[in-house]
C-alpha cells in the first residue's frame, strides 16, 4: 500500500518554526479513526476492551485519546502504572502484565485495583506474601504453550524459547490456587508472536485460548470473565505489505468464539486486546531535517535525528519507510544511506534506499514510528530525546512532551561536585 | 583467561545496604593499573596521548582518573564536550571526532579550543561559515580506505560500508584546503574495526596511516603533529579469549613507526589513541540480584537489572560473562536464561548459560560492563537507570552518579497538565 505522510511540507515548515527538528508528530485523526475501527470490529462482544500497551508510546495525551473509547492500559512496570493513574484510569481499566516483577510493583498494582495478570505460578506465593491471602475477585494468568507457534501463512514464532507465561499444567494449578484465594472471575492471556501481518493470528490464537479456557472451565468449574489476546497484531512497515484488516480479524475471532465458547455456555466472556503497535504505530512519524550530504564509497544523507530518537533500525535492522516532504511525486532515482550522528555505524535510518534527490534543509518523514519509537530512545553519545507533538484534528499542533535538555541528561549528577559545571542544580 | 570479580560477596552485601541493586561498580585499582600500562606501552613516543572515548563511560569521576595520566577526551557530541569542559580539560586534551555534525557543536568545540578532527571534506565549508576563514593551527582529518580491512587473524571489517571519514583523494584535497586556511599542524585519524582482540590491529592500522601520512607530507609539504589510531582495541568478553597485550601492541606500533616515519624525518609525530572499551570495559560490572526463578520449558533466573541497564546482549547478542558472588568455586551444573523484566523477549543477560545453582537473593556479577554499558542504557517500559559507584583503591565506595527516579523519567512532562500527577514540578 502506498504510504503518504499525514502532513504536508508547508505544515511541517510552519511547525518547525516553533519546534525545531527532530520531533515526533502524532496524527490525532488517524489514531481516532483506527480506534473506532477497533471498537467496531469487536462490537459483537459486549465486554470487549482494548488495553493500550503503554510501553509502545507512554504519553498521557495519547493515553487520554484512548480513554475516549473506554480503552484501558496494559502496564508492565511502575512507571506505566503511574502514568495510567495520572490519566485517571480506574482499576478495571489497568491490566498489569509483568514478568520478573519487583515486589513494589505488585503492591502498587494492587493499590490501584489493577487487574493482575500473573506471569508465573510462583508469583501466587509472592502475592500472598505482599497482600495477604485474600486476593482480588478478578485475576488472570498468562499461558505459554511452548514449542513452535506456526501461523497459516507459514510464519513461525517460538513461545518455547520465550520467558513469558506458564505451562498448561502450571496454569491449571494456578487457577485452582487462585480459586482457593477467593478469585471468582478469571482471565487467560497469551502472547505468541510479535508484529504479525496476517488477519489469521488473533483468530488462531483465540481458537487455542478458547479451547483451553473451556477445558479449565469444565475441569475446575471456574468462570472466565475474559480472554486476553494480548498484542502481536502488527503493521505494514513496508509499502509492499498488505496491512492487517482489523474488521476481518474481529470477525475471525467472532467465528471461533461462536464455535467454541458459546456452546460451552461461556458466551458472557469478554475479549480483551493489548495492542500498542497497531493502535499508534502508523499514526506517529519522526520528522527530521537533512543537514549533511557526504559522497564517499556510498552516498550519505545525514539528518538531525539519530538512533537515540528511533532505535528500531539499529537494534533490529527494522525497515522504516521514508519520504521527502514536498517531493512525494519526484522520481526515486538516488540511492542513499540515511544516517544520524552517533558514533555507531549502525546509526542508519535506511541503507541503500531509493529516494528522490535530497537537498540540505529537506524534511524527511520517517513512517510508522508511533509505537516503540520514542519509548525505545536512548541517550548514547549524550544525544537527547526530541519533543513529541500532536497534530490535532483541527490542524493545530499541541506540544505533548518537551524536548530533553542537557540539564535533563545530566540530572543524575545533581548530588556531585560537578553539578554546577553541568548546569544542574546542586542537591543532597 | 579465568575471570574473577573485583569484589567479594561480603563487600557487595555491605555496599547493597547503602545502595540497592542493581548498580554499576567500577574498580579504581584496575582502571589505574591499566592506564599505567597504556602509558608505559607507548612511552617510547614522547607525544603519546590517549584520548579516552567519553561515550564509553560518560562519568566525570572516571574522566578525572584519566586526567591523572594526562589523558585527554575523545568527544563526538555537545554533551561529551560539556563533560570534558566540566572536568577542566583544556583544548589540546579534547579531540572532537564527530560525524553528521550539527553546527552548534562545531562552534562549541572551537570555543573550547578542542582539536577538530574533520569527518568529511564538506565540513571545511561548514567550518568556514561558522568560524571564518582563519582556522585553528592544529587540525585533523579522518580517513576511510574503503573496501574491506582484513586483519592477520582473518577477521575482517568493512570500512567501505561505513559512514565515517574521507577517501584518499578527498583527504589530500582537505589537507591542501586546510593549509590554505592557516593550519600548520596536521593530524590523521582512522577507525577501521571495532573491538578487535588481536595485538596486530593497531600496528597494522598504524602501518597504513604512517605510509599515508608520509605520502601527504612529501606531496603537500605538511607537518604531521600526530597520527590518531582511534579506538578499536577490544577486550576479551569471553573467558576463552586471550586478552590484548597493550605492551605488545605498543611495541608493534613502535616497530612500524621506526620503519616508516623516522626515516622520513617524521620522528616528532605523536601517537594518539582513543580507547574507550579497553580503558574502562573490564573495570566496570553490573551488579544485580536474583529475584525470581521460573521453571517452564527452560529454567529462568530473573534479576533486578534489565536491558535498560545494559543493552549489549539485547542489541548485539553480545556475551557478558556472569559469576555468582560467593559461588566462584561451585560447580556450574545448572543451565539458565538470566532475564530482566522488560516486555521484550530479548531482555536476557545470558541464554543457556552454565552457572552454579542460583538462590534468590544471590548477587550476580556481570563482567565487562564498564564501557558501552551504562552509556547505552535506555528507558524502555519506563525502567530507570541505576546508580554508578566507584570502588576506590582504599576499599571505600563513592557514589559517582545517583540512580534515576520516576521524577527524572517524567521530567519532560513538566510543562504539561500532568506534571503534578507525575510528581514533577510544573514549569512553563
Amino acid at each position: 500500500m502506498e504510504k503518504n505522510p499525514f502532513v504536508t511540507k508547508e505544515q511541517v515548515e510552519r511547525i518547525a518554526e516553533q519546534y525545531p527538528t527532530p520531533f515526533y508528530l502524532y496524527d490525532e485523526k488517524g489514531i481516532r479513526a483506527n480506534a473506532e475501527a477497533v471498537k467496531e470490529a469487536f462490537s459483537w462482544n459486549p465486554g470487549f476492551r482494548e488495553y493500550f500497551a503503554v510501553k509502545a508510546t507512554p504519553n498521557p495525551y495519547l493515553m487520554k485519546i484512548m480513554q475516549d473509547y473506554d480503552f484501558g492500559f496494559d502496564c508492565s512496570s511502575e512507571a506505566e502504572l503511574v502514568l495510567s493513574d495520572a490519566v485517571g484510569a480506574d482499576g478495571p481499566h489497568i491490566m498489569f502484565s509483568s514478568n520478573d516483577t519487583p515486589d513494589r510493583e505488585y503492591v502498587l498494582a494492587h493499590k490501584l485495583n489493577a487487574i493482575i495478570n500473573l506471569d508465573d505460578i510462583t508469583h501466587i506465593e509472592t502475592l500472598e506474601r505482599l497482600i495477604g491471602p485474600a486476593f482480588p475477585k478478578t485475576m488472570s494468568c498468562r499461558y505459554n504453550p511452548g514449542g513452535v507457534f506456526k501461523m497459516s501463512n507459514g510464519i513461525m514464532d517460538n513461545p518455547g524459547d520465550s520467558k513469558y507465561g506458564m505451562t498448561k499444567e502450571q496454569l491449571f494449578d494456578a487457577y485452582a490456587q487462585l480459586k482457593a484465594h477467593g478469585v471468582e472471575n478469571f482471565g487467560l492471556h497469551a502472547f505468541l508472536a510479535s508484529n504479525t501481518v496476517t488477519n489469521d493470528y488473533y483468530p488462531q490464537l483465540a481458537g487455542e485460548l478458547f479451547a483451553l479456557a473451556r477445558e479449565a472451565h469444565e475441569k475446575l468449574g471456574i468462570h472466565f470473565a475474559f480472554i486476553n489476546l494480548s498484542g502481536g497484531v502488527g503493521i505494514a512497515y513496508r509499502p509492499d505489505q498488505t496491512p492487517n484488516d482489523i474488521r476481518a480479524i474481529g470477525a475471525g475471532v467472532h467465528r471461533v468464539y461462536d464455535e467454541i465458547l458459546v456452546p460451552a455456555g461461556m458466551g458472557d466472556c469478554a475479549i480483551y486486546t493489548e495492542m500498542g503497535r497497531f493502535m499508534m504505530g502508523p499514526y506517529g512519524a519522526l520528522v527530521t531535517k537533512a543537514i549533511h550530504e557526504k559522497h564517499i564509497y556510498k552516498e550519505y544523507i545525514g539528518v538531525d535525528a539519530c538512533a537515540a530518537n528511533l532505535m528500531r533500525p539499529a537494534m533490529y535492522g527494522a525497515y522504516h519507510h521514508i519520504t521527502v516532504l514536498g517531493k512525494e511525486n519526484a522520481p526515486c532515482d538516488h540511492v542513499y544511506d540515511v544516517t544520524g550522528s552517533l558514533c555507531e555505524n549502525n546509526d542508519k535510518f535506511a541503507i541503500d534506499r531509493h529516494l528522490p534527490k535530497i537537498d540540505m534543509g529537506d524534511y524527511l518523514f520517517i513512517y510508522d514510528a508511533g509505537a516503540h519509537g520514542f519509548s525505545m530512545g536512548y541517550n548514547y553519545n549524550g544525544r537527547l530525546w526530541s519533543a513529541e507533538l500532536l497534530l490535532k484534528e483541527d490542524g493545530s499542533v499541541q506540544k505533548i512532551r518537551r524536548a530533553e535538555t542537557l540539564q535533563d541528561y545530566f540530572a543524575t549528577f545533581d548530588e556531585t561536585e560537578f553539578a554546577g559545571k553541568l548546569g544542574v542544580e546542586k542537591r543532597g
